[in-house]
């Protein structure tokens, strides 16, 4: 294993500490639990958590701040938040205005995040429940009943921390959080594999000219193993899929995410983007927003997902409000 | 092989319509000499331009707008451009106030520009020139005399683009460029190569266990082969090379950048910037801005590279400028 890592037990209490250091001014971090969370944690506005596996960063560690998460609490690299550190990050946050939980759909957090919900209720606390399931690859998977939520999540970090900033009730948000859910589909195609520090090797095996298309975001199975393709003939593929599932529509304003797995270099993405672009386009919708680059990951892995999210004024209004997280360029 | 490309010839020329196409309002693009430009090109202060070998995405193709670049004309990956993408690129964005170029320290690069500026100089353009060389692993190197021009090249976009915004000369941004640049060092390391889609091969081979010390972004060879070794053993002597290297000083105000080399895990980079930030602080150095992703990559390639910039409240002041670039977070 070839990582820039010293103890693989401690990888994610040390990326969490460069995650802090890095944004001391603006970040709390309790290492115990693995919570980050906004310095300025607002007190008249619902307060917005996420926290699935770690490994899929910037996903989640890496977007607290306003307008996005007010805090978050991962698990393990690709492993649930274990109850306790979901009921800890609420109790740490809650308000009166209440606490929304945005879960991913994955049947380990399903169970914490359920866990961790009853306790805090029990305190008094009241809680908001959005669950994310955009992965249209397969109907049941390895972690999964139902779809997996993947990068879409996103969308919906977006749409309710911005609404949330704006004042709207917990009731508000859940349905707000419903409908980016509703609207938004996604799908992933893997080059190769990638390597846990504490497992200390791939997560599965693949070869030289395989690809695995519909890929879950921890390397679980997806539709089929193919073989290697032009970049037109995969988009192609991951396009339609995408598309016809809600079905997208002509004229339909859609933002589009191309997002890289981690180890996918920036020129292929912007590559890859063009081409969806232009099956959009075909397609008669109109990309009004597009985000390129790296969101949802899968470590170092090789590959990208793609993602559409059909707007409506609401969502689309929130799409353009502010936000200010620790992932900064010039 | 295995990436997203279609025909490899073309890949340079599908990635930049990909950011041309996620960017139709803000820039320009001619596609013959890859030529990005802003679409508002101001022509009231002077214009910044670079352009050495593509493959370094998002340097530079993917900073251009208000406040960084005003165009960029890359060549092929890892190639310089050719001489009359930068004179054409030059003569299209000129205006009375001058054109000032920034140019990383590769023979080729040095060679393409040399002679452009001539031609444009003929024509009557006014041209400025900034040479970037921060690297401190190597004294001359595979295609360089002198040292190489990476990361650090964000700095001096960075400062030069946020002065020329506030309308200064172009003898003040060469002056400006030139400060910046003795102010910044550079290292990086290479855990794995990278495979140009045009070569379909490793440009290097490098051993499971192995690691590439003081690495160039085209896979030059650094300063030794060794052993993988625990992350701070690694920020260890890249910390002390680039420090040592002006050297910095206790009570010093610094920026730093920790650098991905396009294929390493976001959670790997933090926990870097994470030893670097208290490797600083135990050298009376303070941070008082940190750049941690992907900046100045060498395509899939796994390694980072650390940079710091030494800061006065000239420089200080231009980092805080505001910067509109093409890539796009949330």
């Amino acid at each position: 294993m070839k990582k820039f890592v010293n103890d693989p037990a401690n990888f994610v209490k040390e990326m969490f500490e460069g995650i802090y250091l890095a944004n001391k001014d603006k970040l709390k971090w309790v290492p115990e639990y693995n919570i980050l969370y906004r310095a300025d944690l607002p007190k008249d506005k619902v307060v917005v958590m996420q926290g699935s596996g770690s490994g899929h960063e910037p996903a989640h560690s890496m977007v607290v701040g306003p307008g996005m998460l007010d805090a978050c609490c991962p698990g393990n690299i690709f492993a649930a938040p274990p109850m306790d550190y979901v009921y800890e990050c609420t109790k740490l946050i809650a308000n009166d205005k209440g606490v929304l939980h945005l879960i991913n759909n994955y049947q380990g957090d399903r169970m914490a995040w359920d866990m961790a919900r009853e306790m805090a209720e029990a305190d008094g606390i009241k809680i908001g429940v959005v669950i994310i399931d955009d992965d249209v690859s397969v109907t049941n998977s390895l972690y999964t009943v139902g779809r997996r939520g993947v990068a879409g999540n996103f969308f919906v970090i977006k749409a309710v921390g911005a609404a949330a900033a704006k004042g709207k009730s917990l009731e508000e948000l859940v349905a707000l959080g419903e409908k980016v859910n509703k609207n938004v589909r996604s799908m992933g195609i893997a080059l190769s594999s990638c390597t846990p520090p504490a497992k200390g090797a791939p997560i599965f095996d693949i070869g030289d000219d395989e690809i695995e298309i519909g890929i879950g975001i921890h390397g679980e199975p997806g539709r089929r193993r193919d073989k290697i393709r032009s970049a037109s003939e995969i988009i192609e593929e991951v396009f339609t899929a995408v598309h016809d599932d809600i079905p997208f529509q002509k004229g339909d304003r859609v933002a589009i995410m191309v997002n890289g797995m981690g180890g996918t270099p920036i020129s292929e993405l912007y590559l890859l983007y063009g081409l969806a672009a232009k099956k959009a386009e075909a397609k008669g919708l109109t990309i009004v927003k597009n985000y390129v680059g790296n969101y949802c990951t899968s470590l170092e892995m090789q590959g990208f997902s793609l993602t559409l999210l059909k707007l409506d004024s609401e969502i689309e209004s929130l799409l353009n409000e502010p936000a200010e997280i620790p992932i900064r360029v010039f």
